[in-house]
């Protein structure tokens, strides 16, 4: 099995590669080749018996999609993407790297299997930003996606591009939208939705936190290790499963700010929770009352994708996880 | 006011020029200049008081939407397509340009407005095919949309694309999802929706047609009259009412083969009807399966959009707008 990871550097990517090391298989099959790609060259993950190439790559470079498909991986998990903020700001970079450079390697898997018969699985992070407000309060499977955003312009319409090459046979693709990971592991950013990670992160690291919005504020969340499971299963379930609906929008665990405070007292104390400070921020509280606050994700959890049912779980995925089991 | 409209030739395009050119006016703004463009040279419509410039320019050519936005036009129609057929069997075709060559309009016309002050009104024809099956009996404003065609999936990116530059400010746009045109004038064709035409248009005219599916199929219908007057209602309304929503199904009229027979045999008598030729197509019949048959098109008909509401209104239009009047 030869697999190819583009956005290899970021968050996921890099929790993706060690997780695929760690089990050396996927599907019943070793993996003997690891192609991990980003923009700048990914580190390579430590203990893999097979062969891995990390490279740095623009995949908005036309001549680049062809060269990272030439050895024909049989998965092709893509990552790569300008986030949400930076896509807004910049409209040019966003529309390169997030609809040229997916169309790139759509294009790229087609060329190669002109040549011989070729036909990888395809793995695409979409995001539920390709919904936008007004919404009801719960988001079926059959809503449609209005994005409000550039970035969420760009996944929808990945999505569909997603769609008709697996309907074509060009590639066995699947779409997931991933709700907003949480807790992000690192420094806090600037992403307006930052603060969801920030607010449980730095308390649990002995740091301040600022929550710039009210504590009725819902939205909806999975942890980085559920993320990586969703791959793990979009990868090694029967595709066919899908028909022609090739996008999922991904299980979560709706919560509000209260209710993540309230999951952090009870993991770590009232002391870890007395170190967020209320900063309100109307220009982030109003970016944030676009969002999705909850989903009805049947299909996908019929599909067998799990997430967290409470956010006590969310808090202790992290624990384990980043913190080496300690607080 | 100076127009573009393009895919000018086709049978909407050279209807719509004729409109445009019969009210001289748009919105109360005398029309001064009409640019018409399709990849032949579209016919200039008689009796037009101001300039007219009809050129033929392959919009996927990323050097001519420039050129076509370089005078500015206050106005474009953009309706240049591959049809369905011809881009779920030439995807190369169907993507360069109905995708590409709709991104390059987009663009030009961004980067015009980069030169100076420029934000036209763009009216964007998308289609009923943006949904693929299964669906609801009654398609509501709010169902996704799923294509089960290269040439769906296109307009659906479309869509996406022009709500996006929409909400940017780049341009003022509002996508049109049009019913299936009927009754067609011209000859007979190959389309798979060709029947729905063929079969009143032959026997209004003495000839006999083909029916390949059986008398219980559903369909969603418009005159290309009423057609002519959604462009003329999207160029003139008050965009701000869509919010950041910007393509609309429109109304049409839901009938089955059998009432559209019935409708022929009240206005054309059954002689009329008896010219029908019955020839079950089980191909065609599982293409049309995968059609949508009917739609609760409410956010339109609230925008002011109005349709025919019976077969016979629609069959009424084409003897009045085709056959002058007369049987």
């Amino acid at each position: 099995m030869n697999i190819l990871i583009t956005g290899a550097a970021g968050m996921l990517g890099r929790k993706l590669a060690q997780r695929l090391v760690r089990t050396g298989e996927l599907g019943g099959r070793t993996i003997q080749r690891l192609t991990l790609v980003d923009v700048v060259t990914p580190e390579a993950p430590a203990g893999f018996a097979g062969e891995t190439h990390a490279r740095a790559a623009d995949i908005s470079d036309p001549s680049q999609a062809p060269r990272l498909i030439a050895n024909r991986p049989d998965m092709v998990f893509h990552l790569a993407a300008i986030v949400s903020g930076e896509a807004e700001m910049d409209f040019d970079k966003g529309y390169r790297i997030n609809l040229d450079g997916t169309r790139f390697l759509f294009k790229a898997i087609r060329a190669e299997a002109a040549k011989a018969p070729y036909r990888p699985r395809v793995v695409f992070t979409s995001s539920i930003a390709v919904f936008g407000a007004p919404f009801p309060e719960k988001i079926d499977d059959e809503f449609f996606t209005t994005p409000l955003t550039s970035y969420g312009t760009q996944k929808a319409i990945g999505e569909l591009l997603l769609a008709d090459y697996s309907r074509r046979g060009i590639f066995d693709g699947i779409g997931l939208r991933l709700p907003t990971i949480c807790i992000r592991p690192g420094k806090p950013n600037k992403a307006a939705s930052g603060f969801f990670s920030n607010i449980l992160r730095e308390p649990l690291a002995g740091q301040e936190a600022v929550l710039p919005v009210s504590e009725d504020v819902r939205h909806w969340h999975a942890s980085p290790r559920a993320a990586v499971e969703f791959f793990m299963r979009a990868a090694t379930m029967d595709l066919t499963q899908l028909g022609a609906r090739r996008n999922l929008t991904l299980p979560g665990y709706s919560a509000t700010v209260g209710e993540q405070i309230a999951a952090l007292t009870r993991v770590a104390g009232a002391k870890a929770a007395a170190l967020i400070r209320r900063e309100p921020d109307a220009k982030i509280e109003a970016i944030v009352a676009g969002w999705p606050r909850n989903f009805d994700a049947r299909r996908a959890v019929a599909l067998g994708f799990r997430a967290e049912s409470s956010f006590d779980e969310i808090i202790r995925a992290h624990i384990d996880d980043e913190l080496g089991g300690r607080l």
